[in-house]
């Protein structure tokens, strides 16, 4: 397969992003880029990275510099998210939460076709302990590789290269098969992750305000709910008409025959 | 799932050897190691290492240490393959002989039928010209990741990753064992239908209440929600809170500290 039948069949790729939270070692990050690259992956994006630019990061990206020199170093999960219209978190084991979670084949799958229009990411916590419960908040999909539950530690790298992989898999078997029945203009418009936030805020001011939330003791009505949401994709006109309703909950308007 | 069940339902991954020939770097032996025990298999195999036991190896195998410790190290290839009824050898780029060239999941899944009786060895050249030919003529198979055709070059450690990973999905699917990992206990309780439509009635209600539905223009309002939540799959214990904040956009509470 030559370069310019790659780059041009599995653009898709390209629409991805690897976010790395928080990551501890900067040869990690290295690792990763190489791992991101040989699958024809190339957005990197740190989430307060403990050190980088950093020589042991670039020693380890081998071939793969490029990537580290357009990585987009970000201060919040929400600013590496801001224009994606997916995110998935990876994790290494079940969490106590009702994020729909899937296997990385079944993820992959999924994103690619959501890529093929619109922004996708893939979400890695740190080193040591995964995403936290706050960064899974911003992902719509949990995605676990199935390890032997006797180790499941994967190095960071590793677990980027596996992702990465079933997204090349996807995208190339996606290449060999007769398109699926939609249409390009058929595909609906996704909200994307800024408008979902703005939707949350809007949707919390609301339930402040008719008493449903009771900012003495919010319990995690929030993050219920934003796990409610998390599991559809909203699509852009959707997020509008639930704003709408979340209006008129506050300012109710009467009709005329009403 | 428990270890007890994993290691009888895929006894099958432990007659997989892995063999690495003449690796140079004894940090990717240790990563190899490490790899090849978070997907469950165990025998390691090094042809003519440059050397070992090191260190580097034994730092990089972080809790892999004991495929370390039982690595078996031969002086050829031919010793290492010794009882196999398969070897796979593993390409970065196709060669020009006539052995049988297929991706790692299509390897995979042959290799599995095969090692369910007996077993199969998949066998790594060096970092930087992977198998000699010779090497290749012990093989029966030649299996390729496919990479990025503009930067194929996997770490040795990321290809093991890959290769067992694959096994591992490979060995999963064949015992049919669920994707998603959950036990029956882990799935949540799911809304009856019943009780979705009464959500359905009681969401129209609210809406006709704020003025949101106009009831001589209702338009499709009522198909497009049921739409959006017909796609999460709601949980019972969901369907009563999002019930509950219906119940107060009609009647409104005031908190104390509100």
């Amino acid at each position: 397969m030559s370069a310019s039948i790659d780059s041009s069949r599995l653009h898709t790729l390209h629409n991805f992003r690897v976010v790395l939270c928080q990551t501890s070692h900067p040869g990690n990050i290295g690792s990763a880029a190489r791992a991101m690259k040989t699958m024809g992956l190339q957005h990197l994006y740190l989430v307060n990275p403990h050190s980088f630019p950093d020589a042991h990061a670039t020693a380890l990206s081998t071939g793969a510099a490029d990537l580290l020199e357009n990585a987009i170093v970000t201060s919040t999960l929400a600013e590496a998210l801001s224009g994606c219209a997916y995110a998935i978190g990876m994790s290494a084991r079940k969490r106590g939460l009702s994020h729909e979670l899937v296997n990385v084949r079944t993820a992959a799958a999924k994103a690619i076709d959501i890529a093929s229009t619109q922004p996708v990411a893939l979400v890695f916590g740190t080193e040591m302990s995964g995403l936290s419960n706050a960064e899974l908040d911003h992902c719509q999909l949990l995605a676990m590789i199935q390890a032997n539950p006797d180790y499941s530690s994967l190095n960071l790298a590793a677990a980027v290269q596996i992702m990465c992989y079933e997204l090349r898999m996807a995208a190339l078997e996606k290449q060999n098969l007769p398109d699926d029945n939609l249409s390009p203009n058929a595909r609906p418009e996704y909200a994307t992750i800024d408008s979902l936030e703005a939707y949350y805020v809007h949707l919390e001011e609301t339930l402040l305000h008719i008493g449903y939330l009771n900012p003495a003791a919010p319990k995690k009505l929030m993050e219920r709910l934003r796990r409610i949401y998390a599991r559809i994709r909203l699509e852009k006109e959707e997020v509008n008409l639930l704003r709408g309703i979340l209006t008129l909950t506050v300012t109710p308007r009467k009709h005329d025959k009403y």
